[in-house]
């Protein structure tokens, strides 16, 4: 795929994109051979997994073991027990399972190349930084941190200690995804105009998501997210102009600290529009839509770990396509892509200054909608 | 359906919609049948038309033909040859074509009962107003106008004359449309939390809807009005909170005058929000998505007139309700529910306080986007 073969003028961020969707797309070396040619076939990044809640024990590990990249060294976690159950199953020497006490002799632990923040959202700047000063890589988890300040902090650690930080916008490196993007960028749409995006679920009572000092927010910090993201990763473009409504309606425990429901519309700098929605109320919601001059794009679901499903009526072309892959292999992807980073000297596409400006613009749509920003 | 079957507390806005919504379910007397009890089978409801347009001329009047309640019996045009070759159709004698400039003569012609209303939107206040004055009832398209003033004056001006106004708000009449809204107040989505919904179209260079002084706005005037009622009936609030943006993207002459683009977020007083958005720039966006604690519910076409396609997941049930009805179907029911309005001296549900609720929120968009207000 030739840049020729994009008529439309390309940002520098553009050509990162479409750098990752022709790696993904086997156009260029796929992560794996360029692997082969420079390195010896065995080598792989050696993970830490810091935080063993579902994300980390039925994806991202699964996801390890089933990589050529990775290989799970490591655990950092508050229950012993549990973590001992894992080390067992992922050959995890006992003396490298650690606790949130002693996390800071990974440091010494020569056998760690890269941590996985999978904690929950106001611990990932405390457990990124440190990290990073224990000189080890950091993929963390979306959102990157409960606080602007906090986004900068991290960003400055790792810069400080030269290690990569990627945040895990998984969808960025779904082929999907990635295809959806190019669409739009090849000009199949014509001139995208509006787009929608909602996602949610009906959460519930009792899970550390609903505790503001855990999570920092609701559903936008959560869900709202993905919708938020995706906006900016097929426009290419930066929101200008956000404003918000925010709301709870149950009045039954769950929402003491966190909004239920979030609501916003984007002006992008080119006129684009986009309006979103997301929910701790509802299940059902998970798509986005994309109305352009030429033809309509949808992908429903669009955020799932599998399963998405991309629909497109374009000028003489109908797209059904559903995922071809199955969960974990994005987190395979996404773990594939960050040893190349290491490896490579690269800056992830989605680097900290990616999840800061998520976090700028979530602090922004609190802000309007009445709350107390990020 | 007896009003026990909705366990929820109802308005009195509820009560008048259900009274509809049963009427068109068939469970109270329809109107030809209450017409047969109380009237002679050959009363009609003499309509003129005013505006020979596209909604006039392949929708409404073919709609009139096909009631048993109306019969057209003249026409108001700028275009002799056009009104006369209408009314050969018709049947309408040729000194019931009047121009716009003898059209207060109608006053004279004691047959006709109502005038239909299809002109460009800023001269719908003028006529309605000189209608009123001819002592003949009202039937407007929407929308109602293009300021809140002439909304105003609209329904005063009825009001004086003892004349009916109704909005054409069809949407509201749809069986489809009710069969949403019942299930919302039936419980079966369980506690709404958000709602999105999208209208538009690619427009075509030259239209009257681009002429700012005709149209009063851009296609929130024209198709956002839609999302914006459709937002309404659902939740049968009101909305607070209305915050907007509005952009232009296609500098191609189309879009000298009027916007767009619209997208603007809604939160009701119970706390659900909506988000929405308008287009003059693509085709493929035309649904609504409601989505509650115990289920989710989409329209996907919602706003045609006719092929609209209603699905649902709920608790334990699955909705998949295409239209079953065909254009102009849903014209002879509006003209229908009219006559019966006029028969039996009853508010039209869509009457003008609707028009004006909906101009006074479009005005709010406007003003939130950075435009000036309606």
């Amino acid at each position: 795929m030739a840049a020729e073969d994009f008529p439309m003028k390309l940002s520098r961020r553009d050509f990162s994109r479409l750098g990752a969707m022709a790696a993904f797309a086997g156009v260029l070396p796929k992560v794996e051979s360029q692997n082969a040619d420079s390195e010896p076939a065995a080598r792989k990044l050696r993970w830490c997994i810091v935080g063993l809640g579902r994300i980390s024990m039925d994806h991202f590990m699964p996801a390890v073991e089933l990589s050529k990249t990775g290989k799970l060294t490591a655990l950092v976690s508050g229950h012993r027990e549990k973590a001992e159950k894992q080390a067992a199953q992922y050959n995890v020497p006992s003396p490298s399972i650690y606790s949130y006490d002693n996390y800071d002799e990974i440091r010494q632990n020569k056998e760690i190349d890269a941590v996985y923040i999978a904690l929950p959202n106001s611990m990932h700047a405390e457990y990124t930084i440190r990290a990073a000063k224990a000189g080890k890589h950091v993929l963390c988890e979306k959102p990157m941190a409960t606080s602007v300040a906090d986004c900068k902090a991290m960003i400055e650690a790792c810069r400080k200690a030269h290690v990569k930080l990627m945040i895990a916008y998984r969808c960025q490196y779904n082929p999907l995804h990635l295809k959806a993007i190019e669409l739009i960028r090849s000009g199949a749409l014509g001139q995208v105009q509006a787009i929608e995006s909602a996602f949610g679920f009906n959460i519930k009572a009792g899970e550390w998501r609903l505790n503001k000092k855990l999570a920092g927010g609701g559903p936008l910090m959560d869900v709202g997210i993905y919708s938020l993201n995706a906006s900016r990763y097929l426009t290419g473009e930066e929101p200008g102009d956000i404003k918000a409504n925010s709301s709870i309606i149950d009045h039954d425990g769950r929402f003491d600290e966190v909004e239920e429901n979030d609501s916003w519309t984007m002006e992008f700098p080119s006129g684009i529009v986009a309006s979103c929605n997301t929910t701790y109320g509802a299940n059902g919601a998970n798509y986005f839509k994309v109305h352009g001059s030429k033809g309509t794009m949808q992908m429903d679901p669009a955020f799932n770990y599998d399963g998405m499903h991309l629909t497109a009526q374009l000028d003489g072309q109908t797209i059904d396509e559903p995922e071809a892959e199955q969960d974990p292999r994005d987190f395979t992807r996404q773990a594939d892509y960050f040893a190349d980073c290491v490896w490579s000297n690269r800056e992830p596409k989605t680097d900290g200054e990616e999840g800061l400006r998520d976090t700028m613009l979530m602090s922004q749509i609190y802000q309007s909608a009445g709350l107390r920003g990020l």
